[in-house]
């Protein structure tokens, strides 16, 4: 199988480093629209070669979308008008409801395989590409049901072989999850961020900040805008519904403090602590 | 030297453990108001006895307040009561304004070394005490000038031996520092707990949560209430100002979404990106 990777930045390299590791692939190569981020993927041996989107369709089996997800639908499509009936697309994106319903009613929906792969870093570029990086970590595949069977068992047989567990669910309820368990975090520290940077320029004490567990809490305000900014307008409704929960608990804890509500803190605060089972 | 350590939980029992590991005392005693924590401590050599507050005042010639907040001021204030001039008292809390203003006139308070060690975990108890566990962080120490000389000198020594750089301000500096690098990051994480906690109820996909950064920025929501409840309600002041603040910056990047203001959230998390050069 020959396979070629759209975008070669956290995911795609990590995506392209798993393809050749696991020897799915005979050659993974790949398309990066940064000419720097394209050298140092070749440089990197993320890829063997960098080739031209004409050049994947007419040689690929594999197509895999790890751009930015409001990239993710229009090329989709482009891509699904382009290839035959054996070639497969596969996207990696954070959010997948945009992406299912334009493609929708493509006549070649079925070669289409909705994917996100539940794993990252603050880190971004071909640079933080990882080996290994999925092993473990569960991928979602969505809307199942509208992929071909061979195409969605190539997918199903690449995620078993990184060792990925697979869940299978709506983009819907995909993005309602996502917007728990990850877009809400990343919202989280860039605002804890921008709290104590706002503070910093008053004041000199800033220090030490991994001392008090501000480090772990503020490590995702590292991550790249440019992929986060899509992700949070691409799952707007989700992540205003999750914003306004986590800004009316914040408010509660506040009043709490304020009216020096001892109970009260220790009562929410052993209710946050069964997170400590969830996380097991 | 011999040392009585008070209150034998994370931060007391891995001060004991330190104590003992550096040579710096012949003998280090406990005291500890749980049974169950006292045997514990015993049972992992965290002290070589438990002692009572009289016997620790007879034979200590340095004692360590380990215990939650609220409690210093009058455990010091009692214990400085008690003490002769060559003892030591030193505490080890996170906030330091209520104990530094409580023993302010105290005829004795030169015998006292405020101190705050800038470490510790989401766990809690004499099985959280770690080896090595204050080793190169920070280690603030307040109202020098108020300290006897002497006093000073040896509670120095100790975090030197231990590897804390010791960084000398005010209590009300302090607790401004630690509101916003430990005291916020904490509370985000209890409100960020209890915001999944919430929609997990009527939501069967939560799962995979180290996945997405989840696991990284609700670590923090595993500790102890007890603890934490003394800290924010003796810190009340600046941690509502904190809160204020990271409430302002949460709205600010709600509404960004809300109007789909893509430049917004880039330019809004390009700043907060800088946390990188002072994460360093």
């Amino acid at each position: 199988m020959k396979a070629t990777v759209i975008g070669l930045g956290l995911i795609g390299g990590s995506f392209a480093l798993s393809l050749k590791q696991q020897g799915l692939c005979d050659e993974v190569t790949g398309i990066e629209h940064s000419e720097k981020n394209a050298r140092k993927a070749l440089e990197l041996g993320l890829v063997e070669r960098i080739v031209t989107l004409d050049e994947a369709i007419a040689e690929s089996d594999l197509i895999v979308l790890a751009t930015p997800v409001d990239t993710l639908p229009i090329m989709a499509t482009k891509i699904l008008n382009r290839i035959n009936h054996k070639q497969i697309v596969m996207d990696m994106g954070s959010t997948k409801q945009e992406l299912c319903e334009v493609t929708m009613m493509h006549p070649r929906r079925g070669r289409l395989v909705a994917t996100h792969p539940m794993w990252g870093t603050e880190n971004s570029g071909p640079e933080a590409a990882e080996r290994n990086a999925f092993s473990g970590r569960t991928v979602v595949i969505c809307e199942r049901e509208l992929s071909d069977e061979d195409a969605l068992q190539t997918v199903e047989r690449i995620y078993n072989c990184i060792g990925m567990p697979i869940r299978y669910m709506s983009a819907e309820e995909q993005d309602t999850h996502c917007a728990y368990v990850s877009h809400i975090s990343h919202i989280t520290s860039f605002a804890l961020a921008l709290t104590v940077l706002e503070k910093e320029r008053e004041e000199e004490h800033i220090f030490d900040l991994a001392a008090g567990g501000f480090e772990s809490t503020v490590r995702l305000a590292k991550s790249l805008p440019q992929t986060w900014a899509p992700i949070f307008l691409g799952n707007k409704y989700n992540i205003l519904d999750v914003l306004r929960e986590h800004i009316h608990q914040l408010q509660i804890l506040r009043r709490m403090i304020e009216r020096d509500d001892r109970d009260g803190l220790i009562e929410a605060m052993q209710r946050a602590n069964k997170i400590r089972d969830i996380l097991k």
